[in-house]
């Protein structure tokens, strides 16, 4: 359909980049625009671009055209709708979309019966209004860094198509990097949704975890396994998180969390935070835009001192230790009965999983509760921890290796150095985009264990002294 | 020393039995007796019989007599005492004890410096006015149902010194089978302190896991490692039990769980309870004599009706799987610098622990955690559950194999075939004896997490209606 581009022009800006969320819901709500002009104004983005980015694995139109009308019905009635009222959002293809199997990135689920109900952060997003138009590309079983799936082919980045969204929310990156959609919820168990973000420059929340439900998505190492969103600016996240904030007992480990809500509180001042960079193992493995990024940041943020966290190389191992083992035991069963329907480069590690002699995992586990515990005990100190979220810009899709403080690495492998190390032990990150030319790369700023709010907050300020942004990618 | 034969009767009846812990701490409390002269008798007694039951390692005779000496000038000095003042009690040798070297029965450990604290549990005995008399054989590292030690010899069953006491807290079923002390502590990962218990004719109770701190004993497997005591009546083993209750800090597991004493409650009516014995499973696999106990325990208690645990089978696997795995963690370093100082039939179960593949042992873990919830749902419809506690009496000494419902199987992997599904969950049971003749055998009490009020008042009921019994080992 044509749209109209003055109406088109209220909600995606004439540069082609999204106003925020809450000025959509507001004009939404307020009936300066329908929901459903907003709705075709994502669809027709993702008819344009998406054949290029290979963003959306499935775009749900249909859905999106009646939720936007019943949205525009409620308001015409005088009925009060959510702070996303009528903001398109689309969700990586591991959240169980009513409909649509839950693919995970893989050939194999496909075969899946079509899920009988959304995702808990599918509904509750859609409950404050917004409106999802699709499923998002992702690396096989989320066991990926690079968004490269040979099953539905690589999700390239808006900045540079030629290279990498980074994974494994490869299409969240890819969508909301690229502006087909403001807003993208993705997964992060060892870096999933920082790297992207960093790949792709744009926001993304890592919460701590069992902050946000993952009742009905499809898993991966279920101990540290997080969900969350992506944005193109800090007041949307923290609108999206709030959003889907709240209990479930179909997670167990979301069961009790009461909603801490943070976007009324983003204005805060942060002078009184005591913000470290993390030094020794952050300092190192870094492409020079990696030192930059971190650099400009800490500079904006007056950070003077660094902190060290303990035997952080270990904690990567065990991360990575933790993850294949648990990861060949959810897949076992697909590993015996078709191992030619995954793809090599993850069935291969999953089989190497499945081989780990079990006393090296727990081991592994020990070593985990103890670097938690002297993690946390770092945070009587600080408020705040700053560290590069990738050891370097995108890569080009299918590099096969990288040069790391001049060492030949495999790419894949080594794309999480920075990210592992923290989410295993569950704590919260928000990725911050630096906007350098011409790719931007991300900056990881963590808190202590259900202080998102610290950290949003520490990424607003930043966003707001013009540090941190999402830049627009040219021609999309 | 020659003893005062009138009050060694006093304290020791003239049978060669103790009289009540209680009984015993009221007299010394009262100046009738010395704890000293207490003390003296049970060093008589375990002078008298230790060569031949080999219940003990070590024999903190000076220690005692100090401890003893100290508790007497307290009365003298009209100080007040505990409720366990001048009563003996000696621990299986996993528990640290100061200035020995924690040996948990290896060879291995005698090379480990000595203890310079005693065990939490050791310490809050005697703070009831317990005294320590000396450190218990037990099976190597634990890992044992027989009480068959390679290093220091087997322990044996003073009801039958052919036989067994069953392990791993061997010494301790000896040391107070044999009346050497009428209290004494062990651990039960698997059935350690409920198979001696039901060689040895005594009562055992393992807690809710939790409960008693583990702080300075040397573990096994940590998920599921517990300690307990052993005595030769509901009532002590419910003082020992009160006197050790408590958070402690050192112990992760049992940093938080408030004191919640049971001793003054034993007498409560048990008329109310929903009492049903464990089904299917638990009535498979049992030579008469076991069924012959549990009949006579559920006929008492008028149990009318079976209860199904779920998936019991399985849930052996599991515990099995798990505990070889942890194991086999906990002693990597020593199974690669010195297997030939383990007992062989450890190291090999440990090695074969050190293969088992990580998957294998994270699907027992999500069996385990289903099975855990399936089994506290049972709870909701019953306060008890009673089951066997090993499917035969004591076997003999180096004793191979048995035959289980026509299957001659190994006996040293199936003793605890009826508590391995218990305590891998961490419920607590009382082990209670049924005095048949020529050898007693013991039935499980078991009860939901944290009401060990409710299987202690059960197992009161029954002593006092004559059911059960610790009875006297002929000739000690």
């Amino acid at each position: 359909m044509q749209l109209d581009p003055v109406i088109t022009a209220q909600i995606v800006q004439t540069n082609g980049d999204w106003r925020p969320a809450s000025e959509i819901a507001q004009a939404v709500a307020a009936k300066k625009i329908s929901a459903l002009a907003v709705t075709e104004a994502a669809l027709a983005r993702i008819a344009q671009h998406n054949p290029v980015l290979n963003a959306f694995t499935d775009v749900t139109a249909d859905r999106a055209r009646a939720t936007a009308k019943a949205l525009d019905a409620a308001i015409a009635a005088g009925q009060s709708v959510g702070p996303l009222a009528g903001v398109p959002f689309a969700v990586k293809n591991l959240f169980d979309v009513t409909g649509l199997p839950t693919r995970a990135g893989s050939k194999i689920n496909r075969d899946r019966p079509p899920s009988i109900r959304d995702a808990t952060l599918v509904e509750r997003m859609e409950a404050a209004g917004a409106v999802l138009v699709g499923a998002l590309n992702m690396g096989e079983y989320a066991y990926d860094f690079t968004g490269e799936n040979i099953h539905d082919g690589p999700s390239r980045n808006p900045h540079d198509v030629t290279r990498m969204t980074g994974g494994s929310s490869g299409g969240s990156g890819g969508a909301v990097g690229g502006s087909l959609v403001p807003l993208a919820l993705g997964s992060d168990t060892n870096g999933s949704i920082r790297v992207p973000s960093s790949f792709c420059g744009i926001f993304g929340l890592k919460p701590t975890y069992g902050r946000l439900s993952r009742a009905r998505s499809f898993p991966f190492v279920a101990s540290f396994d997080h969900l969350g969103p992506f944005a193109r600016s800090v007041e949307d996240l923290a609108l999206s998180y709030d959003a889907m904030q709240g209990p479930d007992a179909e997670d167990a480990a979301c069961s009790t969390r009461a909603i801490e809500s943070v976007t009324a509180l983003l204005g805060q001042d942060i002078g009184s935070l005591r913000i470290a960079a993390a030094g020794g193992y952050f300092r190192k493995n870094l492409f020079p835009e990696a030192q930059e990024a971190v650099a400009r940041v800490t500079k904006a943020l007056g950070v003077t001192r660094d902190i060290e966290l303990p035997e952080v190389a270990r904690a990567r191992s065990a991360a990575y230790v933790i993850s294949t083992v648990e990861g060949a035991s959810l897949h076992l069963d697909r590993l015996r009965t078709r191992p030619n329907d995954f793809d090599p480069a993850v069935r291969d590690r999953l089989l190497a999983g499945a081989m780990v002699p079990a006393p090296l995992v727990d081991r592994a586990q020990k070593f985990r509760r103890w670097y938690r515990t002297k993690v946390l005990a770092l945070f009587k100190d600080v408020d705040v921890i700053i560290a590069p979220a990738t050891p370097c810009i995108a890569p080009k899709l299918g590099q096969a290796t990288f040069v790391l403080d001049g060492v030949e690495l495999p790419v894949r492998a080594n794309i999480g150095i920075h990210t592992q190390p923290i989410s295993f032990i569950g704590l919260p990150v928000v990725a911050v985009p630096v906007p350098l030319d011409p790719m931007p790369i991300g900056v990881q700023i963590i808190a202590a264990p259900w202080r998102e709010d610290i950290a949003l907050r520490v990424a607003y300020a930043l966003e707001r002294a013009g540090v941190v942004a999402a830049p627009r990618a040219k021609g999309f």
